[in-house]
């Protein structure tokens, strides 16, 4: 083991010295990942606010609110995590960056690009920091990826594929809020799932998805809302006797899709939430002139390398981390990092930029491409022909 | 070891009997696997015809011929096995049939639908069997996953998906003869690789596949052939002072199609004959309403059963058979059968037909459909647009 | 993703109403990773000491020291994290013990038995808690495994293998600490090593181990010391006109040993810090009467059940946890936990037990177990034959 | 696929123009890939000798006999294929080689080392081949690991370990023939499956195993014998109303060993015949001063190189074998060569050498070489200590 002898990098956040008063909006699962992200990066939880002060008080962790104008007023963050229901997020955001805090919101940013216009231009007005959870840009794999392929490691890109398998929604008798009619926005599985997918791809390659083919698949038109915590509000539908209702929500929850970079590689991927097996299965595979490359987020500290002579499994290592990107990945090889760590990665980002650092991270804009992006599958799987994205 | 306790099934091929005199058109490397297949079948080669007399003789194992028609008046033989280029696949399969013999076709069938319907006539006037070499289907597993499938044991089909990747012309300096105006047909990747997916994943799902929307990429549109013996003939081209020629073929290697199964599962999949690390990966992968399903050809012993409660890597076991395919798969668990043991079961499973046996093989009507799907996808990515498949 | 739809389990460590002031001694590499974990359990890091004034301040996030007796006469810490080299853990645990403090302290608990027993009557004398960082038996997995074992899962085992297998050496210019004489104890790659793996296995089987078998082997018996910082004080040796030193440490860099557990399990495990390839591969392998287990460090997330019907990939998942214990993995399926959780839920355990929690941890016992199986070994390898542990 | 392009290799056997006349002793699920290979490399199977007329017959193929003697005075083959049970192969290979033939034996050799001495002693006196069915040896990707120990590419061996898992006996209602008292010889595990693995290390490492030192473990020490076909005769013990009979056995499942090589490096194995869900797991795993290697025999077309930059996945292709080599392996990467493959390598390899060619094939002395370390791994099991092998 690494006790004394093995070389681990130093925790270099910079920011030790900052403190910042931080709000969540939204009780849900990922926003106990936020509060513990927050209090882990040295902020303050000044605030929580949920749909009932119930479940706000319920959260724990900080002063519960229910409704997030009276929150932003009484408690001023510096930073708000907006973290309720898709539909919300614009309305949420805004009023954060009215109130002057910079924001950290959960994809998607929006379930309308007019909202997410509405969103970018308030974060401008208010001259305040917008940043959108594309959580698993924050493996170091990624970065190391990035960095090679912008380095020409692997040639001249051609096939740019993967998939984003899940069962989320496997279990025909799993019902989440997102099936409920006006949550969603126009596709369930590229908004909730695929949009990352889509931000990955862009981000790891340095280029821009322009065309998109799309052909949705609706296995299961018809779910049954019981009333459970993460089903969200009773919907519009069939009420039962039970209190149970069912709903005919319509929605794809498979999108296999091909795709055309912008250097004109071109692949195929497939997002779907009902794949068995898959709990949360994000792979990238890119084929270049020169050698390939696999990354799964399921198993986050290997990526293989593909060539005719083999293919090398390589564990992530921070030694393979350009020096500007060392914070990112702390451990030796062989020590795993995982969801979490990648996710404050992410949020340290968010936050570095917030204190003015020159530091990618993913923006409003990032948030807005991945829209227009699903808005282009959603507008090609409707016509059956190939769509090209207005920038 | 399985020295006397494990139990071994006999090898119950039933044809010790037959002893077919069979003739060989073509004198490639597949044309090598064939002559051995035909000995270990039982079969007597009597003749093997090359384009030219020296290909012939240095092939061995059989009197050489450089004329198919000759050869056949000469020898009279029981079975031809047509391994001659695509575009001659026709031509030398119909004088086999019009000499009285059953015939074993190379993939594709033929580089033209015309030229296809051409050989099913030939081969209904002759009363002789036609069939054709999709060899993946000879492995014991897609007869386990078909017969699953068929079984239900996955529920409903919803995703049906998969890659054939190969990097058989990766090597930017690498020329096949398909590349060779006039020699391969509209489709370098789909007919030559992609063919054997299509038809494998009609084979395993019982469905036919209804509709197509194809993406094509040429990374490579120009090759300089060198004159070795698999670049075939000279071709057309800038001839260089070294007797190298260019030639500009313009034909892709990389295809990405969405496709849709007759029941309603869709998918995608990616062909590629330029992907690096990737020597034979011909993977399906398979999502139902119960369970999911997951083979690649690179590891043709295993195949991986996906549920929610954990995937389980299952070992080819002659015991999964149902009795009458038993003689598909003799070796016990954990005790690797191969390439050529599938190939020979396809090639069994034709000779048996041709003794009147009632089984099922690859048809020439299964070659037909084949180019009617490739045929289906070049019109696709012409158009950018969903081709339907016309039965 | 999992945003408000997958069950989360709240993170309910129960401490947030304590904030113990917390002490490190040490400044290598593990002391940074205890650093950030007192600091996300909520501990104050009240002083570091280190072996110069300049170490201590060069690490950063508390006072420095460079005398133990004079930080815990000035700082009176509630708890001391003890990460100095391997000789010096039991003297610096003694004197925290002494003064009051509560004790956590790195792996082996000390290189001579005569040491732990001493740490035991201290921590006994004082009343206070003394904790082993038994690492890796922090990851949920292992309490998985732990609990099906108990529960008759597998049936009776019969097999308990694995490796801990670690390229820490490998570089034939690396020179650690550990080889100066006088710094680590009868064995190198057991004491660094393997009583990580000899705890797991007694700890997931709730078995002793009662024989031990070993075979030692010295690759590279000589190496240079080159004064880097993780080389430690120069050591006795011959210098060279550069300032190096060749010392001629004798330890061995492998051992392989046979081992039988209390209820008649047998298995071999082989240690090695000299094996290319392998970060940190920590495998347990387990045969029982009903089934089989395989578990690796390296992909801590992923557990396989073997039976003769197929081996099946379980993903780690909060819900396969018994309640009391389902604080240690808080992150769906498919959401990756690394290292630092694993690490974290281990201290988390010790600083709960110095609360009065009645709940289990490694204990100084455990440590001083791991002793008497290092002994035993390096007794066995000397002799050639089978040595009988002693309690 | 590789119809006309990818090089394929000839099938050089040189053996066309020998058509030897073979005899089979023994008809278990073993000789049934015997008279396949036979009849693949051209022999002609002219008897079969069975325990009775009736079993004999049967097994088909060739003229049924039920005494050796008989079978070679009136059929008088080249060679005799050994396969009865293993108690009866010094018996049965002496008579062939007193009657001229050559001899192929299955392992181990004999159960006795005065057995295989006479043996010996007989082929010597004869003149004629003797060789030993150490069949995994026949893989193309054992000589490719061999070649590249011989010349270094792995620097110094320092680990040789590995396991040979199996699951024949796990099921705790199953019997074979060998519990049957005096059938077995004196291990069960180690003569029936680790003599396999023995013999592979030698051969791959190019070095003996110079020490020993084993642990015994016998997990179902009494079966019960239900008269099945691979069961073998009644057996001596507890007979039971129904028929049955319980034999109190004796024989240890699981035998795990530290080895250490004439050279130096050193290791651990376990062989095992009850490990769930391993049918037949035969892996390899070396450690280099430069390089570390695995093979696993259940996926036979890859080998793992590992090295601190990374672990390189080698697929089987036929451009690494030396050119003398290259008949071994005549199929491109990623078309999978298995089991009966390397099966017909090494008896190709024995009856080459009975042409009087100059090759390598496992001889009689190799299957003494793995007795002697059997009896060698009994005795250390018997005393707790270390064994030198004596040559």
């Amino acid at each position: 083991m690494f006790e004394c002898h093995r070389a681990v990098r130093r925790i270099r956040c910079g920011m030790n010295d900052w403190r910042p008063r931080v709000a969540v909006i939204g009780t849900g699962g990922i926003a106990h990942v936020h509060a513990r992200l927050i209090r882990e990066l040295g902020g303050e939880l000044v605030a929580v606010c949920g749909r009932t002060a119930a479940a706000a008080s319920a959260f724990g962790h900080a002063p519960p609110y229910d409704e997030p104008s009276r929150m932003l007023r009484e408690t001023a963050p510096d930073i708000v995590h907006v973290c309720s229901p898709h539909y919300l997020h614009a309305q949420h955001s805004i009023l954060a960056l009215q109130a002057g805090a910079h924001v950290v919101c959960e994809k998607p940013m929006a379930t309308e690009i007019d909202d997410a216009l509405c969103m970018i231009e308030a974060a401008e007005r208010a001259g305040r920091v917008g940043a959108i959870c594309y959580t698993y840009r924050g493996y170091p794999l990624i970065e190391v990826l990035r960095a090679r392929i912008a380095a020409g490691a692997f040639g001249t890109l051609r096939r740019a594929s993967g998939v984003y398998l899940s069962q989320d929604v496997f279990a025909a008798d799993k019902y989440v809020w997102m099936f409920s009619p006006g949550t969603t926005g126009r596709s369930y599985v590229l908004l909730d799932l695929g949009i990352h997918w889509l931000n990955l791809i862009e981000y790891v390659s340095g280029q821009r998805i322009v065309e998109i083919c799309a052909q949705f698949s609706t296995h299961q038109p018809e779910r049954v809302w019981h009333g459970l915590p993460e089903e969200g509000r009773e919907p519009p539908g069939v009420r039962e006797a039970t209190g149970e209702v069912r709903v005919r929500h319509g929605l794809e929850e498979q999108a296999d899709m091909l795709i055309r970079l912008s250097d004109g590689a071109a692949g195929c991927v497939t997002i779907s939430g009902v794949s068995p097996g898959h709990p949360n299965t994000i792979v990238l595979s890119l084929d270049g002139s020169e050698a390939g490359a696999d990354w799964n987020q399921q198993d986050p500290n290997v990526w293989v390398e593909r060539r005719p002579s083999g293919n090398t499994i390589h564990q992530r290592s921070p030694e393979d981390l350009a020096p500007a990107l060392a914070w990112m990945s702390r451990l030796p090889a062989g020590h795993a990092e995982g969801y979490v760590d990648a996710f404050r990665n992410v949020v340290h980002q968010a936050w570095s930029a917030m204190r003015g650092k020159d530091i990618i991270y993913p923006t409003f804009t990032d948030g807005l491409c991945g829209l227009r992006l699903v808005e282009a599958a959603v507008r090609s799987a409707a016509s059956g022909s190939v769509v090209a994205i207005r920038e």
